[in-house]
């Protein structure tokens, strides 16, 4: 598997560089630019895998806290340079609802035709429920709904007010798991931190450290390609805006992460699998989001954290049932199925909006 | 009480025959029309359950899925001929918000009161909360919000889109709970099944399809006399098309089950009486409505999934109110109430609009 | 404690009259009426308890249930009758808010700061979880949005029989808590009860009963003159009627029940410490609210219960965080810091709007 995601990368990036100098068509250039993030990312998470390894549970809780969703990060940030708000918006539900459906769906319902029922940590599942209520059905249904009744710097302000108490929250988060109570969730500390000490890294830190700042480089390139297909791109498919962010974009940029939750649910380590795909979820929601917010404010277009109404109401309804389905520690295919049936409903909705 | 059922059909139909051709008033045809398709309704019940007896768990389980609400897919049919579309979307959230409010709260209130506090069945209550949440929170919800940005060839599309993910899904569920994990819920195996097997079957396996038939018939034959007094009623009396429809329709078509529900909580079955309401809300949302949709494209009106917002704010509300005061696997007199109190506030509202 | 708010209210109730005779500037006005409010809830606080000692469990819970929410019913009742509908609907939210995001967020925040975990009964958590369910996403939601389609009469006709039905099923609640199943809810009975049973009142029932008659006399002239610096306060600071009802109205009306609150779960009392914050909240949402309904139409405006969306989806949200967060039956200091950051998010948009 991690051989395939290297050559990928390795054929990859240079016919990147190649078309965006002899301008190949945009079909070529989206599907070369998605091969190789795919497999750049998969790089980058082994690189700091190997750095969390090396540097203990706490350091590296908070690498993978930091770099998890570099991928998408970094797409966000071309969109944004290009002017494409809405699809940045789009991207960043389809990441919140392709991680609660499609992912937790595929790990539930995969594993759960090996293994009669599945468990994992209830005390994540709590955790992770109310801070899922709290970034989605709080903090992203405020400004949809105020904003309703301000002009353009109410909106502003209002989204720079709660991105920053968004992310001081998330650092706390951190803080909370990795510190104060450590220890007190199983899912991070006996199961997955325990193995990764057995393991030994794969790397060295100097080179993976390095191998991380190359791979962030290129997918940095790659991202800016892209970016640049994706007019071209709806007009030849009837593809919209939403559909690409909502769908595609966010495929890509989680690609390698769904790859390992899907591994582990198969292995019935189910406590990583949930944490891989709800912890995911609430970085994108708590950090990227409210990030990308505050960065836009350098940007020629700014961006307020206001979604469209579907988009919304795909993230909430997507969360509830995450929260319902998970909040007895417990697993199988049929969950999964609901899940995964979830995703197509809302994919078919996004695609004739 | 079975014996009152069979005189009130064998006297009803007769009535209904002789109305329909001596042209009797709206009013008089209404109150015999409800009263037949309750008794026919009961009668129908019955068949169901000595097959059910018969042919075993998992065959019966799946007739029982099948027949539980044949009488109303069958006034849904004739209204949706008559081009009562909003009637049948209204009938279709009255069984809703009946089943999870009047049922189910009628049944802890009663129950609660013999009772101190009535248990059933954790694990159901789970797998109910979920599909709760699926059906009416992601399934019903989306149609309606996404359908506000398209035309109505969109709409049709994502409803049949929709309905066919439901219907499937709904079918993997029996096959989740009958075959690849019986045993797993206690409510459907250990109490009711384990007690069906000790009592026999009422009637013979012939008897039974035959008497089945018979009353599927009358009760086709009733809905279609029911439907036209409709309009009639709703001027004389003030009511509107929704409170018809949501109120009325939806008791008439439920009434036998309601009263099976009802008398299995005072007997402190709670397993059972839940069972019946919840499965048969889930068959409502998950079977009944997309069948309607997707049986509604050979009829000269096509029907949408797309409920009004107040239809859809009663069933979102009903169906969170129920997951809450189920998920703990307890009842009493006082949750009761509650569920009977917005089953209140709902009919006060649909009769007001 | 006690002392300063004995003094406060000494000093500041009759430094109102001196102003309210003298004209005093609003802010002068406005500040001191405040004050005084907090020192006077503190004393009738203080009188309800030894009236409940005195009385026993069955009629002290009857009185804690009608006096609790005294002052706010005052102050609601003054705006009413100068016409100000929209700062009591407001004020209703932020009591709701504020009881259950900022009092249960400082509550577990500071309990959590000293203790690792804290606990408290599960039972009444659920039996709160189902009623707040009922009351903000049932019973506030219903005439929201089926009001849309009615006239003035059909609002208020709706609004009335819904009120009637939450306080009889509210008195009903007290009945069920009280009578039948009274020693079912560890933190009502064995903890609180049986704590206060042992502490000799304070004052004699003769006393305290005096004492209450003349705070809340005094808690009544105050709030008159309260609700009269609204218009200027609002001006010169450039708060919103929203903003003055749902943050300053909410916690002047709710200081000293705060107080308590606060001071019970830093001794590790957490159960009667969320029994406060949301017995209180379900108070005002299935009592003063509908009472205030009722009282409105012997005034000259009358108040529908119709909040605006913004009020509506702060209070949902609210709810729904707060039932997700507590239903384990346990509290950190990281699960009280999301509900505060909940609030914050709130307060700001209620600023901006």
């Amino acid at each position: 598997m991690n051989r395939i995601f290297t050559i990928v990368s390795f054929v990859g990036v240079p016919l990147v560089v190649a078309g965006s100098f002899l301008h190949w068509s945009s079909v070529i250039m989206f599907i070369l630019c998605c091969v190789s993030i795919i497999g750049l990312s998969a790089i980058m998470g082994r690189a700091t895998e190997s750095l969390t390894i090396i540097s203990g549970p706490r350091i590296g809780g908070l690498l993978n806290a930091t770099f998890g969703n570099a991928v998408e990060l970094i797409i966000a940030i071309f969109s944004l340079k290009a002017g494409l708000v809405g699809i940045v918006l789009a991207s960043l539900t389809g990441s919140v609802i392709g991680n609660l459906l499609l992912v937790l769906g595929l790990s539930f319902f995969i594993g759960g035709l090996k293994h009669k029922r599945q468990n994992f940590s209830l005390r994540d599942a709590r955790y992770n429920a109310g801070l899922l209520i709290f970034a989605i059905i709080v903090a992203f249904v405020i400004p949809e709904i105020f904003s309703q009744g301000m002009d353009d710097r109410g909106t502003i302000s209002l989204s720079i007010g709660i991105s920053v108490i968004m992310i001081l929250l998330y650092l706390a988060g951190l803080f909370f798991k990795l510190v104060t109570h450590r220890g007190y969730f199983t899912g991070s500390d006996k199961e997955s931190h325990g193995e990764q000490e057995e393991e030994e890294a794969e790397w060295s830190k100097g080179k993976a450290i390095l191998i991380l700042l190359l791979a962030t480089a290129a997918v940095a390139f790659v991202s800016e390609n892209l970016v640049h297909t994706f007019e071209d791109i709806g007009e030849r498919f009837g593809w919209s805006e939403l559909f690409i962010g909502v769908i595609i974009v966010a495929i890509v940029g989680n690609a390698a992460e769904h790859a390992s939750a899907l591994i582990l649910a198969v292995k019935n380590k189910m406590d990583v699998s949930v944490e891989i795909a709800v912890g995911s979820t609430l970085q994108v929601a708590m950090f990227v989001a409210p990030a990308l917010v505050l960065i836009s404010l350098m940007m020629p277009v700014q961006m307020p954290l206001v979604f469209t109404v579907a988009e919304l109401v795909a993230m909430i309804t997507a969360a509830l049932l995450t929260i319902v389905i998970t909040l007895d520690g417990e697993s199988n295919w049929f969950e999964g199925l609901t899940l995964l049936a979830a995703y197509l409903i809302m994919g078919i909705g996004f695609f004739f909006l």
